[in-house]
């Protein structure tokens, strides 16, 4: 089995999170990354040694005044590579992907983009081998994968009716809080449903959901909140253990500190995990309660690093390389560090 | 019928907004006010004309110390009145209580105290005829009220069976923000159901409704979203119709730009009401979703506002001088001004 | 003396201020308001009996769709009024300047132009004089306007040689937090000094002021801190009696619990203050402190209302029937409750 | 010179920062780390293999309830240590001070303490020689330890006559943000000058130097902003090399993006700085301005991370081990990566 080589589109939240997680892969190689920025967020990629290459020759000469030493193009860079992870901003990757496919290069997009895209919508854990083989796929959102990714265990226990959620949402991200928030206030989606019911269903049109969004004023990571009807009236522990069959789901209690998202989120950066990096759904388990056939629970998602380990899983699953879902979800882990608990 | 003469223990965030409201009302006067307070919070009592009493001997001291002029102590104070609203701080009303029974004067407590200190939960819209002539009631807290008030909207119509609530919760009012909140984070309450829940219940027994609550960074207002099992499959313009029968219930939209809690409040002090009061549950009426027999909404909260027209009903309620829940409704919604609607 | 017929143009965070303020005046009549608006914005002008202008054709189509039942155009508006208050959003004014000169109305603009709009830049305690029966003036910023008005008052005792002052800047306006607002941060201007020194010369030359100004993640108000070169060395109360001299400084104390802005703000809407507004710079009196001939003090702003009593002076100094900077203040201060303390 | 042995006490926000720190130096071991706490705070101590020890009995006792398989008491882990590096919170320290300096042990206390616990206050560029041999020294504050760190880079060139300076304080830190905070509001110290000024002396007594603080809504880091009276006129860059000559002192640009503390903090992430930190003081070199003999700059200060450095060279000073400033700071800085840059 070859080494797959791997280029990034676009390093910014998503994309350098992907381009340090490909570079812990034993299976892999970053080739390099390519960008517009010429400024303090190429600076770290140059100092870890990662080539970086500019998205157009304007770009590259800016880059090269501001003596940045550039690789090349980007499609100097796609000549290298078995499969390129866009992670532009939402809604310029579909301009990208016509050069993607006129040059025969593999590539994933993220949630951003629609699901038409690339008529495929990725969560490891529910649609890997959908992606076996193909061009391309997409990898959803944050809030779409952590609902799949929960909904799924449900549904593997054969506990899941139907399922409705809540999502409170970051309302921008840290590198960027600087301009473009909200403050002291609290922004409903204009519309119910909002979007991340029907975009859990591209991925698996068995699930029943409907979700309802809301910015708050946090930079730090989204929470939802789910009331869900189960198939039977059922044990608390049934549901924990489903829950605990997945490695991307971690169990956390209130009871050991664990109260808000901003402790959960100190606690990784103190487990040296980079970037204080949360991979995994953060499902409270003393808060999760269940009323005969009703289940309710609550979780936090890391907005910036949940999507890393499927970007990881579907870079593999278009190189057919490796057929088996759990197979890849196991390298990935076992390389991020999942699984292990956080004590 | 006599003018009632009411007394205010505690000139907090509450207590300061029903002193307004009751001089407000033709068939009530205001005696005076009682606190332990002798600094800026109570300047504009005695800016307004307000008779001050001070709640023990030592603060009577301090106030005039501070140039305050005090009318008395609490005690003169209750001697001249039928019936004394507590806004004193959570848990401080129930000590209170022992001296407003032993003088014989009728008393309300709010939502920070238990069901048990009176024995009777007051939402105006539910339970208003129970109150009557009784010694003693409890309005219940703003996130009750305002879960009683929509649900008894919809059980009215016939559309209620079951409703599932998620409370976003501010975290603190904006008077004690200088201490004591939340920065960036989401602080999700340690247990589901969450107990406004099975408080709305002590209000109405018949409703079935279960609450998860979580406190989000801002000042402003809560904002809870429902996902509730109708009956029977239902039009819109039904559920519409349903809130639209309380004077209690504004219907907003989103289309007007009234996107979000600061924006609501903003027009709120635009209207000239007082300190920006939204006194109303403020319903969006274009986010609000009928699928089948599911229905989904979202609603603002301003907790410093909701409770004070319920404060007003439950003081005449007590006396009773109006036996009827729709005319002290009808006389508190004139005198502050509700059911005009925001244009 | 006649009656002042004045205009607004631009309903927003200034202009509602100064309608409300302009209807306070005995001397003054408010004919109407324009704005481009059709939405929850004009709704209190028209609950309020204001006669609403559109400022387009376009607008005034739009207006009429939504039923709010417009007075015209803004051509129509000036027509009859001697002078137009232009608070229309940063550097749209400077286009409208245009039209008013056409029409021969006098006129002022807000602090977001550029002097040389105008020619003549306005603060009442300061700059009065030079705006007398003049064509135009305009009204400096909030920053500016404090800034003015404080160091004209050590000026006036003769104590002031130099100013240094750290301005932090709210980030944005409570009615649009929504959107366009920091999170999390502190964003310092990019340039020393930031532009409110110079600015303040362009109202009296005289004064030796350095700024610098940093955005923090607040909407209530602005704070700035000086570091002031005296004359000679001075006695604290010298300092404070200067303040004092001026209504529209108002001097508060952290030991009455005003620790902060968010105390000081909800005290002015505890004393009724129309939107809470705190017109005054307000100068904490006991956290002021000189050591030898150094001054050290800070002070709160409120952005959204301190420049209203200097814009009603200056629709007066415009149309020259009050010569005297003193009484115009006089009947300012009178009509809008300045001066009489807050307790 | 044999190997430093090294105790931290109290493993919270500085002790995880220091204990870290101390690891990655080649004449240092870190014997154990003790702490009350047996939550998650711990957790990552366990997982990184450093032995915990618990600061009493009961508190052993719960740790071994909660399987942290702790190694001992604190008092077993002095025995085994040539300094302790006292990180417990404010003024818990001058209680432990009777134990080390019973048992023996050379010890550092943080800045919360008081000059007079131990005689000296240490900030290495400034005051490392009167520390060499000492039983104990005081790390002054983050607040305290950039003012003498860049007032020394000043002196040292003979540029220092007087600096003045506004300090804008983060008001909690992010791990335990979710409570305690403050929201939407500006608190400014209640009295001026601050304890920053004065503090700074008990470093360095020929310091003139007054500072006002006040609290902001952030958790990410504090940010000063300095008026300086020069001993001359100068030049910018004269100040810039003054700055430069210290790898403690990190001079970036808004030009480089580099425009927010939220930035800067990014990419602390982003360079791999564990738990994102910024140990050096961060000047802004575009935003410096010189008029004559009078110099303004803003700079932040990590307010987690500042001390790190200084406590390294605190510890090597005790020991008497090096008794050279320059040698100690360049070992410290080059085992944490400072002075590289970063681009």
């Amino acid at each position: 089995m070859s080494t797959i080589r791997v280029a990034i589109n676009g390093y910014g939240v998503i994309g350098k999170r992907v381009a340090d997680a490909v570079r812990q892969q034993e299976d892999m190689q970053l080739v390099g990354v390519a960008d517009i920025a010429a400024d303090w967020r190429i600076w770290p990629a140059i100092e870890k040694g990662i080539a970086v290459y500019a998205t157009a020759p304007d770009r590259l000469a800016v880059m090269k005044e501001t003596g940045l030493a550039p690789a090349g193009l980007l499609d100097d860079l796609l000549d290298q590579v078995d499969v390129v992870v866009d992670c532009t901003p939402k809604h310029v990757a579909a301009e990208n992907v016509k050069t993607y496919r006129t040059r025969g290069v593999k590539f994933l997009v993220q949630g951003g983009e629609k699901h038409a895209v690339t008529g495929h919508s990725f969560v490891a854990e529910s649609s890997y081998a959908g992606a076996v083989g193909r061009d391309a796929t997409r990898v959803v959102s944050c809030n779409t994968t952590s609902i799949v990714r929960t909904l799924t265990a449900l549904k593997t226990a054969g506990l899941l009716r139907r399922a409705r959620g809540t999502l409170l949402r970051r309302a921008t991200d840290p590198w960027e809080s600087e301009r473009g928030g909200i403050m002291n206030t609290i922004v409903p989606e204009p519309r119910i449903p909002s979007h991340q019911g029907p975009d859990a269903r591209s991925v698996d049109p068995d699930l029943d959901v409907v979700t309802m969004a809301v910015k708050v004023p946090t930079t730090i990571a989204h929470l939802h909140y789910w009331s869900v009807q189960l198939t039977r009236p059922a044990a608390k522990q049934e549901v924990v253990a489903a829950f605990r069959a997945s490695n991307r789901i971690a169990l956390i209690n209130t009871a050991d500190g664990l109260t808000a998202t901003n402790v959960v989120k100190e606690l990784m950066g103190d487990l040296g995990r980079p970037r204080d990096s949360l991979y995994e759904v953060a499902v409270w388990e003393d808060m999760l309660t269940v009323q005969g056939d009703e289940l309710f629970y609550a979780y936090m998602v890391d907005n910036q690093a949940i999507v890393i380990p499927d970007n990881i899983d579907a870079i593999r699953a278009l190189t057919g390389q490796v057929p088996d879902a759990n197979e890849s979800i196991s390298r990935t882990d076992t390389a991020l560090g999942l699984g292990a608990g956080f004590r």
